[in-house]
């Protein structure tokens, strides 16, 4: 759809969920961060706030390949995701931190938000998906997206917030206040390959 | 919204998802059945089919409960859930197995299906919810619904399907192909508790 500049232009700063829900109080929560910061206040020049699909221009999928294999993704794949994720209402919270000097994403992690029979018809969290450029380590910038996504799932009224991870996170997820249930906490998979048909 | 019986009747019978997705070939798996059932042949009397709003008076709540704590949910409640649910394209496909001798629900699971950007775009499985009524063991009705959820998820091109799971069901998912990643398996949570504001 042709449209103005203007109107392209709001469209593509346009964020994927209401970025209202990011005004998260921090002062509370047991992580200490030093120095001192926030999704509001993320450090110098470092804005935290939801993907927009602007940020296709910006280096997501760029930053995106810094965690696993993302492939080649067109402005147009790029865009029809943003679409999907968009159509399904309160379960996609794609969040970003930008450096506005360099116009360019440097972290990501997603909430997803699962709806449930369970519990009362409860909601329930995960986070996904957790990236920070290599460029900017030592700014807490990890810390801030996962307590960030953890905030906002509680915000939220979700039940819990889940996640899975390698041995090797744990010490970091344990710090920010996951637990690991004693006999309770395997994640298995099954991986599918187009190549070959998977013989289940 | 008031509408004829014939009309109410046919809301209340209306599949969460489109039952034809179920037409699953159960001929070339792995996991024996002895006696050989399919989704479409589960046994005497049983079906497969998606959750629909009339399972409410089926027992699907009760069910729910021999699985985990669910609450008092009323008709109103489940009915908003469903909808809700409905209004996310493409990602909840709650399944169920009814017999019809009683019109009663006696299984079911849940595939989720969820969006990513990364691998090219891809979209990624769960499977969750999994219970089978006290009743009804040795039916082999769980391995059947948990089969089906994973071939949906296959044929609905998710990249792969991961579930959670406690110790002990290790060795039934082994046994229908899922796998533990050596070092890589962790399944880690915040519970949250509106009664005290959980303190991160």
């Amino acid at each position: 759809m042709m449209g103005s500049d203007d109107e392209n232009a709001a469209l593509s700063s346009e964020p994927l969920y209401n970025p209202d829900l990011l005004r998260l109080d921090f002062s509370q929560i047991k992580t200490k961060f030093d120095p001192p910061i926030s999704p509001s206040e993320p450090g110098e020049a470092l804005i935290v706030r939801p993907l927009c699909p602007a940020d296709y221009d910006k280096g997501f999928v760029q930053l995106l390949s810094q965690l696993t294999k993302v492939g080649n993704i067109s402005k147009d794949q790029f865009l029809r995701r943003y679409t999907t994720m968009k159509a399904c209402p309160n379960t996609y919270y794609v969040t970003v931190i930008e450096d506005t000097r360099s116009s360019h994403i440097v972290g990501s992690a997603t909430l997803i938000v699962e709806q449930k029979f369970i519990h009362e018809c409860a909601v329930r969290g995960r986070l996904e998906d957790v990236v920070v450029s290599d460029d900017y380590r030592g700014k807490q910038l990890g810390k801030l997206i996962i307590m960030t996504i953890t905030l906002l799932a509680q915000h939220l009224n979700c039940y819990k917030i889940t996640l899975d991870c390698k041995d090797r996170m744990i010490p970091l997820y344990t710090g920010l206040g996951y637990k690991l249930e004693q006999g309770g906490s395997n994640y298995m998979q099954i991986r599918f390959d187009n190549k070959k048909p998977f013989k289940l």
